[in-house]
């Protein structure tokens, strides 16, 4: 485990809180290790620091009560979605209470007209596509895991698509939201644009629980397309597919879905899932539109590859060709997990700007290889973001710390390249140091937002801001 | 003349500021009556309040020094573009030095491949366009009138072609800002995405210059279209040609630009433009693709068009035709100025869900008749947004009264539908009273960052927050 850092605890106020809140939720307050720790970060590899206790509210009301006596008693105040996130984000360095909203998964209204709907942050991304099927709608966003859209929210969360949907900055139109003081407010109106006053939607979009708590969220949706295709092709190197990705891109094909896989991570779905792709790097596409639409983008698609040395070039609309085209990134995690079992997958999160993309990835690789590391890479290649998953026995001190120094490096080379320490995993604890070295001043900024906002410093303590 | 408050001058900051200024910037200081009035504003019936002087900066370094000047005298600053905003925003209530961005008008970068840009503020939206031409590119936000970047990223502006490429929202990826206390930082980096942090780059895209001074901005750009349609329909009603518009959205259609002309608009034109438009409501459409994508798309627009009763349907790829299709558009401003020569034309910009328009437009229809004014709708329907120009004779009280009322109804109508009192205009010293009423309590959360960011007030001051 990497040490995440404990804050001073205000114990007398967390226990008088414990107290109050006990008694107005009763089984909706939880103490128990167990629970606890479930909600204090479990899925990276920083250290676990579990909440005093779990509140689970039904309503806005119910959660701006529990601000209340938090703010009275200077107590931390943790929201917690799925706890899906990989920055330390639900951990509770300074203990305090964790809102679990869960409960609060109501889809409150669809505008099908409008496309848009408004949901309470419990509900999760599979739930609300399924619930917005029969109406021949989507919610776009697609960041792997079956997150809440509150934490998607909180995160500036996006994923596969957002080459052609954007992230959740782009899909959120407003928010309601309770302040530091209890006060429940909404950010804007549901009309699909504004220019009215500050933007505090996008401003608590990508907050991480430390500007507010998030109650309520109003979402664009998309008509489902009439067709769907998928593709893939093979490349000589990650430049030539980065040049098939600006080349796409530039000509203006609308690509819902491009992933660059590298060699290693080739080669291993071809060993986990028996596949026999050329050990080379792999592009998977998807492409929504009409029936014509598709087709004409996958052929465009195909004469850009076949231009810079693209190789295998195969698409299809059929749904079960489709998948087996595709099978490769859906296997993905599990191929990595296979390679060196017991270890764990540690991913890192870049982005840099597109024509700086392929520099970077083999940048990447040298660094791999002069730590002595397994990684592999797997890319939003379309947005200039990749992931690579560093895996490491977590009980080799060496290797972890090997690990790390790849991490440090990693965002480092990226920062130098104008590009990002997370293109959208979010700071939480893990990146904080990096944010600095990233915006400078500007975090200064933020800090001021922060102290107006929050000035106990009650939401999300810890988190983003070193302070 | 709509009178506008004067507030609270600070005349010894005043005097010694101009002092210093007018040492540093020599010729390029201006203190005469006519350069200060037309740095107030000219363009709406809303008072002219002159700032003391104006200043053109061609640096960002020199702004940050005209910052720290007026933050150690406590002097107001505005911020000025070419002065085509609609609400007052250029106006000095409490006078201070207009800061003319003019001649920072540097096109610093074009990154082709990464389909983005960076540019001083004073860089208007035609000479960026101009100088992206010949490398296939283009900027896509439009809104009329050829105005900075700096203004169209302080006001959030967006226009015709918002409906698919979205505002400048969505087009900015990082400004580079100075703060009130002279610091100089940057809100993002040039990758596409991220998630580092809070997002600094929307909190002061809209805050019209009352947070910053915003000295650059890199933008994204878009590939120019192998091909462009323009299309026009006529409609039985405003309600039907809203269905069409719903059903070609949902439907995925991905149209660039969607106009709708009212009844008294096509008369308008037709007078004008010497047209025989049918009278009734006019939907004009732009495609933006591939030869095949924007015939299909056309196509498709005409079937869903047929199905709700339009007529006159006809589109095409011919230049010369798309402009005679469109002139109905491009001839509106004109058209309207000619129906009663000497009255002003005052815009409104009301933006409402969609499905919530037609509703919308035939009440703004109703409320024109009961208060006997002239009134003519032009909307960006694609986004639920609409502009009522009303025709008022400015030395007629009456009747300047009549259109304070109907402008204070429509805004709290499109409030009342969950709309907002502004699509892109922004709220400037015109607006201020209906944000409070759209927005409740998140207007204090606004206040307080203001607080934050500018504790003395020096950036553009009476704007946005009534404070």
């Amino acid at each position: 485990m990497v040490q995440a850092t404990a804050l001073p605890r205000n114990e007398a106020g967390i226990e008088t809180t414990m107290g109050i809140l006990k008694q107005q939720f009763g089984e909706r307050f939880q103490t128990g290790k167990s629970i606890r720790e479930q909600h204090g970060h479990t899925t990276t590899w920083i250290e676990n620091q579990p909440p005093d206790a779990v509140v689970f509210p039904h309503t806005s009301q119910e959660v701006a009560d529990i601000v209340k006596v938090c703010a009275t008693h200077k107590v931390p105040i943790i929201a917690f979605g799925v706890g899906t996130s990989l920055e330390g984000h639900v951990n509770a360095p300074a203990g305090g209470i964790s809102v679990d909203m869960s409960q609060m998964n109501q889809i409150l209204a669809v505008y099908p007209e409008d496309l848009n709907c408004v949901v309470q942050p419990g509900v999760t991304r599979e739930q609300l596509n399924t619930h917005l099927r029969d109406m021949g709608l989507f919610f776009p966003i697609d960041p792997g895991a079956n997150a809440t859209i509150g934490g998607m929210t909180a995160t500036r969360a996006s994923g596969t698509n957002a080459v052609r949907y954007g992230t959740m900055k782009d899909n959120v139109i407003a928010l309601e939201a309770v302040m530091a003081d209890g006060r429940i407010i909404k950010t804007a109106q549901r009309a699909k644009k504004s220019s009215a006053g500050y933007d505090l939607t996008r401003l608590l979009v990508g907050s991480e629980g430390t500007l507010a708590m998030i109650t309520g969220i109003t979402l664009r949706l998309q008509g489902i397309p009439e067709a769907m295709a998928s593709a893939r092709c093979s490349f000589p190197t990650v430049d030539a597919a980065c040049q098939a990705v600006m080349a796409t891109i530039q000509y203006g094909v609308p690509v819902a879905r491009m992933e660059l896989l590298d060699t290693a991570s080739v080669a291993a779905v071809n060993a986990y899932s028996k596949l026999d792709l050329p050990e080379s790097p792999l592009l998977l596409l998807e492409f929504h539109g009409s029936e014509a639409s598709v087709a004409e983008q996958s052929a465009t698609f195909g004469e850009i590859a076949e231009e810079v040395g693209g190789t295998g070039f195969e698409w299809t609309t059929n749904a079960e060709e489709r998948t087996r085209l595709w099978k490769a990134r859906h296997d993905y995690y599990w191929a990595t997990m296979q390679i060196s079992p017991g270890k764990a997958g540690i991913a890192t999160d870049v982005c840099v700007p597109i024509s700086r993309l392929a520099e970077c990835v083999a940048r990447n690789n040298d660094m791999i290889e002069e730590l002595g590391l397994v990684g592999l890479v797997v890319g939003h290649v379309g947005d200039g973001n990749f992931h690579t998953t560093i895996l490491v026995d977590m009980a080799d001190k060496d290797e972890v710390s090997r690990a790390e120094e790849f991490v440090g490096r990693l965002n480092d080379l990226a920062i130098s390249m104008d590009g990002t320490c997370t293109g959208e995993h979010g700071i939480g604890q893990g990146k904080r140091p990096y944010l600095k070295r990233e915006l400078g001043a500007a975090t200064d900024v933020m800090a001021s937002i922060k102290a107006a906002l929050d000035p106990d410093g009650i939401f999300n303590p810890g988190k983003i801001l070193s302070t």
